[in-house]
């Protein structure tokens, strides 16, 4: 089935999810495409679309069950289950990763946290117990993780990346600032507020007209530029 | 010129930005656009399509010039000014961005900071002083800010983002667990680790059937389910 949706309608279930949720906890049973389309800033149309992919048909002038399709986008995600994942690099970043509450509740667990420091490694972080990166492997292979976050400098990420996928992880959540090459059937997303940031100022500058002597002195020539 | 340029080519220009620095820092002066397309990913035909929008053409049998490629994609990106940026929430994860080191070399530098807790403000994270929420509005207008971080509770967020869009924020970088909605003209995106985790969990749980018992005991049925 996968193969036959839109990497884009895979990336709106968990809004979908989301919205649901909120509706379910609000008692709402049944909710139209339109009703749902407004929850989540899309036509109906799209909305029809969407969970046609599914198998999912709202009923004409009735809509769809909320608790139902809930639970089938649930299991359509995968997320019946609960997804043990490794974390590999414990600086600032990783910590902040590690005693990030959203997690857990969502289905996702750090189980095991990696780093090459011996300064850091048999420190604990929350509940969480910090080995060092020569044993990655072989946890990953003894315990069956699909899932991998990586918080590493950029420069050893793609190193990490490697040795991940030869032990059987299929899905990174990367946060190291580079672009992971990794074989067919991995997936992975980077989560990169700089990239982020860098494609929202290409419609701010368009907008303002960056050339204006005004803008100019207000943002000020970057002194310490990368270039 | 924007609106003619499909997102999907912007949102792969910061990944162009950092394999042209990097190949500038290892002294390659021309690409080919084989060798950009294996830098990033990408194919000979994707390289050349993605900066014909921008009216370059590397020369035939030459190459791209990769100082001058860099600093038109730079200008194109308006990364060559620095932009002052506002952050609202200061949690853990507040703080966490304002001491993450990578935003500021990449000319985003954090401004200002703003909590609704009377514990917070006044406090001072690195050389961020943290303000009242009620000062928001204000201090946006009178600095002319175009670009605001949000990292507060989802169920505060959608307040946030609109008294932010009233006070003349263009760009949000959203951390909060909710889809903002924005009139047109304001641009938004959000950093969601469990989005991304459960978009991922799509394409896992298919190729390992998820319905086996051994994939089942493995991983547990979620007993803290959110449904």
């Amino acid at each position: 089935m996968p193969s036959e949706i839109p990497a884009v309608v895979v990336d709106r279930l968990p809004h979908y999810l989301r919205a649901l949720r909120i509706l379910l906890d609000d008692g709402v049973e049944v909710i139209s495409s339109r009703e749902l389309g407004e929850a989540l800033g899309a036509t109906p149309a799209q909305i029809r679309k969407d969970l046609s992919y599914f198998g999912r048909f709202g009923k004409q002038g009735r809509g769809y069950d909320v608790a139902a399709l809930l639970s089938d986008l649930t299991r359509i995600l995968g997320l019946e289950y609960a997804w043990p994942v490794v974390l590999v690099g414990v600086g600032r970043l990783g910590r902040a990763i590690i005693t990030y509450p959203g997690l857990t509740p969502e289905g996702f667990h750090v189980r095991a946290a990696f780093d090459a420091n011996p300064r850091i490694v048999g420190s604990d972080v929350d509940s969480v117990h910090v080995r060092p990166t020569s044993e990655m492997e072989s946890y990953i292979r003894s315990e069956g993780i699909d899932i991998a976050i990586i918080a590493t400098p950029g420069d050893v990420a793609q190193d990490v990346v490697n040795r991940l996928v030869a032990s059987g992880i299929r899905g990174i959540l990367n946060y190291a600032p580079m672009t992971p090459h990794v074989p067919r059937g991995v997936t992975v997303r980077t989560i990169d507020p700089v990239q982020a940031l860098q494609t929202m100022t290409f419609y701010l500058r368009d907008s303002t007209g960056q050339d204006d002597a005004a803008t100019r002195r207000k943002r000020g020539r970057r002194s310490n530029s990368r270039r």
